[in-house]
């Protein structure tokens, strides 16, 4: 049993959406039963979102959601003819239909649960199932959305709700990258990545998989395999829990970076108990997401408190520090920088590696690149720099991690 | 409480959702509980037709369903966002929300029941409720449509469900009139029509409301008027229950016709009992509508049996008499002719005067128009003739019975 999940770029138009279905239709004929999980055909999405703006400045929500997720509704059935088209037997499922089951954070829900019967009852009578990606409902019947790039969640949870063997997901790249070909014409594909880097390089911005799918492919032991779906041929890049022998030759995987990242820091905040939750508490409640987070040791009873959010939250967390946390926690003020990008080394074998931040460090200032703020983990080390030195930044740490090299990174 | 269903051409664009909100705002304002019901924005519809023949040649009715319903489910949510941009309270529902339960008739459903209970607590709160036209679901969950124009449908059937005061249909049109004025410009706008007018009228092609919507509003007592989307005065026309005096002084309130009639007749029946439902039984399971039914007295044991459907499904019956039914029967042969119109005279006053038909047939014979079939009933007399002669029957006939005379017709 598969689960596919196709992306708006492959099922864009209707003679796409008919290379999806002779995809289907030949792991069909190898016995296969198979899921299809759809997004909405590209351009569609942003389509519906424009209509929305023109209506409302603010489009609510809930309403939001009840327009984009048509999106996924017409491709399910689009797919679902082209299969029957074929000679196939093929049912389409909206969210609703299938019951995934989602909190009410409209745009941005997450799922509760999946009952996953009528779909196993179909593939027992020898149907396709085709499901909508990206949306579900919540307990009162609302219309949720798992907000950009749900569909890869979706699929994941199919494919665990369904315990099948794996999830492919269908992009327009064919694996990951040790970084974007796009900034390093040099950069390979992985034929493996562990889970821990996935999230890493997902989460930093690789953009290949939704973060949160991979967490929930990761939890629930799920198989994931990315592909492209413009070529025949390719095993694109599986996804493994374990770490084998050869990731231990490759200490860094890959190169993972963010432009989209602003960064903002509270000065001058009393150095006590409960002020990180002062700060990001009121944040936190407005839905912003918080990315980096950084405090240093205090001075003087005093320190200050830094975090990023995403670029186009920046004014709105700004807005938060300054109206409502400033006076109340007794901050000095609060400053912000919302062109700056974030810049990441990942790797599984910098666990037993030594030496790894410091030759990033320095092959960044050998570039004259400064580095404002640092984090790190287990396997990644993060930096925020300047937004115009992104892409210098990005190719001179592949280079110097012999990602170049033509050899099997992971 | 008032319902109010504006079809494709009023919600057809951003700006236009934008006169229909403000249109409602203003009954709003006025102290109305509301609940507008939407079809999709003109030319939607057809779009994702279009789409769904690109991937099946005979798109799949489920499937079909599952793309088309799509159409409704974006206006509800615009409208709503636009209603709340102008400070009211909006909240919309999918068929599928609202548990429109209907059958499993995938394309051409009929509603079953409609739960109201989500409705009438939105308006005690004072919502505005936006409810998707068009469209249910069946009991499995399957998402159905009720046909093309099946949102006055939903409109009616909701006002019944709530006891509306009033369904307000508004279109491109601002009310029934004596005919279609592109046929004959001198056509006058009715201020009232009776329920069983008005259905003669919808069902012989005046096109201003779906002949399931009137009997639906005729069944369950609901007041219906015909408003246009595009004027701000005008009282539209009201469809009543009672013949008050001014009617008795009309004897005909228009004349109705269809473009889109094909005849058919199945020659050498064997004139006995069960006939009738032999040849119309096969029609009627292949999901065919018939209109005209027309069975002569027989000669020598055998008859000719005729009926009129549909322009698009003559192929599709005449397929089913040959294969079928003829030689089941014992018929002699099957005739057709896809180049034939109907032309009718509909008024509750023609049942208290003589010498309606014999007018209607004498003004036609002047004009050496032949009459092909004639049927009645209690308030219209319907005669299929050759198609090329359709605008020239219906202004010889709409001047012949005064309607072109600048008076209250009805």
């Amino acid at each position: 049993m598969i689960v596919q999940k196709y992306g708006g770029t492959s099922v864009g138009s209707p003679e796409r959406i008919k290379n999806v279905v002779r995809r289907v239709a030949k792991y069909n004929a190898l016995g296969h039963q198979i899921i299809v999980v759809v997004s909405a055909m590209s351009g569609e999405t942003n389509r519906l979102i424009g209509l929305a703006k023109e209506m409302q400045a603010q489009p609510d929500p809930r309403e939001l959601d009840m327009v984009v997720s048509t999106g996924e509704q017409v491709t399910v059935g689009l797919v679902s003819m082209g299969l029957m088209q074929e000679g196939l037997k093929a049912k389409s499922y909206t969210g609703a239909q299938v019951k995934i089951i989602t909190d009410s954070a409209f745009t941005k829900a997450r799922i509760l649960s999946i009952d996953e019967q009528n779909i196993r009852a179909d593939l027992a009578n020898g149907y396709v199932v085709v499901v909508a990606g990206f949306q579900g409902i919540d307990k009162e019947g609302n219309i949720t959305t798992l907000g950009r790039g749900g569909s890869d969640t979706t699929g994941v949870a199919i494919a665990a709700a369904l315990h099948a063997d794996e999830c492919q997901i269908y992009t327009d790249v064919d694996g990951v990258y040790t970084t974007d070909p796009r900034v390093v014409p040099e950069a390979r594909r992985l034929k493996t990545i562990t889970f821990e880097e996935m999230l890493e390089m997902a989460s930093l911005g690789s953009k290949v998989l939704q973060i949160r799918a991979v967490e929930f492919a990761g939890k629930y032991k799920v198989k994931l395999r990315v592909l492209s779906s413009f070529e025949e041929e390719g095993d694109g890049t599986l996804i493994t829990f374990e770490e084998d022998e050869k990731m231990e030759q490759a200490i860094i995987s890959g190169i993972a970076f963010n432009r989209d990242e602003a960064k903002i820091t509270v000065r001058g905040v009393p150095d006590k108990p409960g002020i990180a939750y002062q700060i990001l508490g009121p944040i936190s409640e407005a839905n912003v997401d918080v990315d980096m987070i950084i405090q240093n040791v205090g001075v003087d009873g005093s320190t200050d408190f830094s975090f990023t959010v995403h670029r186009n939250e920046f004014d709105k967390a700004m807005d938060i520090l300054k109206n409502q946390v400033q006076n109340h926690i007794g901050a000095r003020n609060v400053v912000g920088d919302n062109k700056t990008a974030k810049v990441s080394v990942v790797g599984v074998g910098m666990r037993s590696h030594v030496g790894i931040a410091s030759k990033m460090f320095r092959t960044l200032a050998e570039e004259g690149i400064n580095i404002q703020m640092i984090s790190t983990s287990e396997i990644k080390i993060s930096v925020v720099i300047d937004e115009k030195y992104l892409e210098l930044a990005v190719r001179v740490l592949h280079k110097a991690f012999d990602l170049d090299l033509d050899q099997e990174p992971a």
